[in-house]
């Protein structure tokens, strides 16, 4: 019997993502290694944190050493710092792939190259590109930061034309550093993410569609498989096929789609394991943490098929009550470790069924004991 | 909203039990802290570990002012050390129960006392009592160390009276400090254990019974829920209770069981999460490893359900080729990150499957893929 050595996979961020990928990871043998600038960073409950910016390049050349991988809690890390670590460490997603989920128009741009077709959007860099962008967009419109946006952040709504002095008051002077774009408004029918992953050999997987609702920008709720989406689930894989060979992507990602008159239009894609993917931990055979281990670490990639229906809530700014979920049958409970503090994801909790019928009851009984009916409404109503 | 205060869970030992357990709690936004003399023992991979031995009381000290609950890894951890911790902070199961159990004739004694059979035994503490026991119990029969066996290690089997001598060299060394057991050796049907839990208000569950396989004293094997049990799930829940009501229990247990002539005899106790119950991670709702981390910090008991079949490899020595069970539908890899040695419990792999039909074809598919036809075969037999 010859001594092992265990694979350590470094991974940049140390939020929840960071937290259940080092969860993932354990029981494949895997270690990690985290970097965040916050000490306690609420995966360093769960995995050693490297604490250091990512301008600290001394500390992420000892990072660098002493793993075999590095992947992304936080697809916003600084272009350089993926590049720079590249040239020392195998890093997935590669650095040219986070760059175009990074950036809105790329992102977009690539979207339609693929045969998804967008929100009409246009470039703003100047009050008078608005003004432009406008009038052939037309209103209502959301203007949001190229880069660096998340949860809703970064945005703001237009109602009519004659809210382009709000709108450039309120984001005008992101324009140089991050560039703006304007979007269309979209009246859309529902809201659906994929998720998928690619494996270091080229192996693809998407787990079933799933149907999400936002409130103020930010997930409130997932369910999962989507019901009635007949060919769209087909179409969404070809889609997210296309779009990670192009990127010659490695690892998970979601593509947000928005459903109008039927048709799928992509909203962004998301390079890194995905909120509306948490119900695949206890959902799915293999979960969207396991299944980007395994592939950035070049492992077989696992089963992606739903075990029943899922539901997800997200808990936003502080948990509420975990006895509800803690009794339902299948209730299971996602307590990330952190700080209450407004707007912020705090946890998530999941529940499962094995139809349509107890899932719908189940979620019913859980949002009554919670207090959290609207919450979970839309959700019962395609239940059916 | 006002800043909040995580419960931390203290373990005695740093094993694959402590790294499952805090694999578990993670989610229940429950922090860990492990004790083990070794500083490199597997749990301390996914939770911070304290390098302490069972009779530095310094550092359990210190230990004991930063958790809120103190529970076991390893069962075998001193009485004092026990009590020591238990006048200072709340430990769960208590040391009464823990002393039961550590004691394989105070366990036995209990076992008749609650109406469960058990194998014919007598204590031994001298040669000429070996020789009273063997006269009453008959051979075959098994040699044990009262305390502290595990794995079937301080075990001699005895064929005839001829082997007494055999016995006493291999274990009379033994008899002063940890007291000898002679048992009859039972000609058992089929080995079955069941796990179960009781929470601090006295609520109690089951999982489904488990049918085990052992080689060389140790567990090899287990298919879940076991088949063809007809009444025995309620006589081994009744007989559970019975013992966990007696020991004013709390927390997880495991009860292993013979069955010979369709009767179940009484073999052991461990007052802890069980190997024989690994299989619930990805088999039940709820997890041994969830489930005891929710009943000694006093939060609601979930589900014990099975979900389907499951069947459990356990790995012994070193880890086989990780690939066909990751390739496996609904194939779960459980590396403990430990390095190889003979006899360690180094890993064990789940294999889930809706009915009988399908766990008995992946269950061979798997075991072919890795050469180990053998460890599966028992199961895919009473698989039918
Ligand atoms: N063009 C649009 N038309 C209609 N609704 C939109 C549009 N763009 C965004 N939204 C709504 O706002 C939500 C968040 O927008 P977006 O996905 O651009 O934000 P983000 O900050 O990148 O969020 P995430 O955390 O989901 O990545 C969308 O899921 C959708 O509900
Ligand atoms: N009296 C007996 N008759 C027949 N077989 C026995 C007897 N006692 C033990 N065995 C066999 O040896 C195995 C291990 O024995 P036992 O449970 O006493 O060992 P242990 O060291 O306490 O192991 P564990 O790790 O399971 O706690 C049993 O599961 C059974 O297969």
């Amino acid at each position: 019997m010859t001594a092992r050595r265990q694979a350590v996979l470094g991974i940049l961020g140390g939020g929840q993502l960071a937290r259940m990928l080092a969860l993932a990871a354990a029981p494949l043998g895997v270690k990690t290694l985290v970097v965040d600038s916050a000490p306690d960073a609420c995966a360093a409950q769960v995995a050693p944190l490297l604490a250091a910016d990512w301008t600290d390049y001394a500390a992420l050349e000892s990072f660098a050493r002493q793993v075999d991988v590095v992947t992304f809690d936080f697809e916003n890390v600084p272009a350089e710092t993926a590049h720079w670590l590249a040239e020392r460490v195998a890093v997935f997603p590669a650095p040219r792939a986070l760059a175009v989920a990074q950036d809105r128009l790329a992102e977009k741009t690539l979207f339609r190259e693929c045969g998804l077709d967008t929100p009409a959007f246009m470039a703003v860099d100047t009050r008078a590109d608005l003004d432009r962008a406008l009038a052939t967009v037309g209103a209502p419109a959301i203007l949001k930061t190229r880069r660096l946006g998340y949860d809703g952040k970064g945005q703001f709504r237009l109602r009519t034309l004659a809210d382009a002095d709000a709108a450039w008051a309120a984001l005008g002077a992101q324009a140089a550093a991050h560039g703006l774009i304007l979007e269309a408004f979209v009246p859309f029918e529902r809201e659906l993410s994929v998720v998928a992953v690619r494996g270091r050999d080229g192996d693809f997987r998407t787990w079933p569609l799933t149907q999400n609702w936002h409130t103020d920008g930010v997930l409130s709720l997932s369910l999962a498989p989507a019901p009635a989406v007949d060919g769209l689930q087909q179409r969404a894989t070809e889609l997210a096929r296309t779009l990670a060979e192009r990127l010659a992507y490695v690892g998970v990602f979601a593509l947000e789609l928005f459903v109008k008159d039927g048709q799928l239009l992509g909203n962004e894609m998301a390079p890194r394991v995905h909120n509306s993917g948490h119900w695949t931990i206890e959902g799915a055979l293999t979960s969207q943490f396991e299944n980007h281990v395994r592939a950035v670490l070049g492992l077989p990639l696992g089963d992606t098929s739903a075990r029943g229906l899922s539901a997800m809530f997200n808990w936003i700014g502080e948990l509420p009550d975990a006895a509800p979920v803690l009794q339902a049958v299948d209730g299971h409970w996602h307590d990330y470790g952190k700080q209450p503090r407004p707007g912020r994801k705090v946890g998530h909790a999941t529940v499962c069924a094995v139809d349509a019928k107890s899932m719908a009851e189940r979620l019913a009984g859980v949002a009554r004991a919670l207090q959290r009916e609207s919450q979970a409404e839309p959700a019962i109503q395609v239940l059916g």
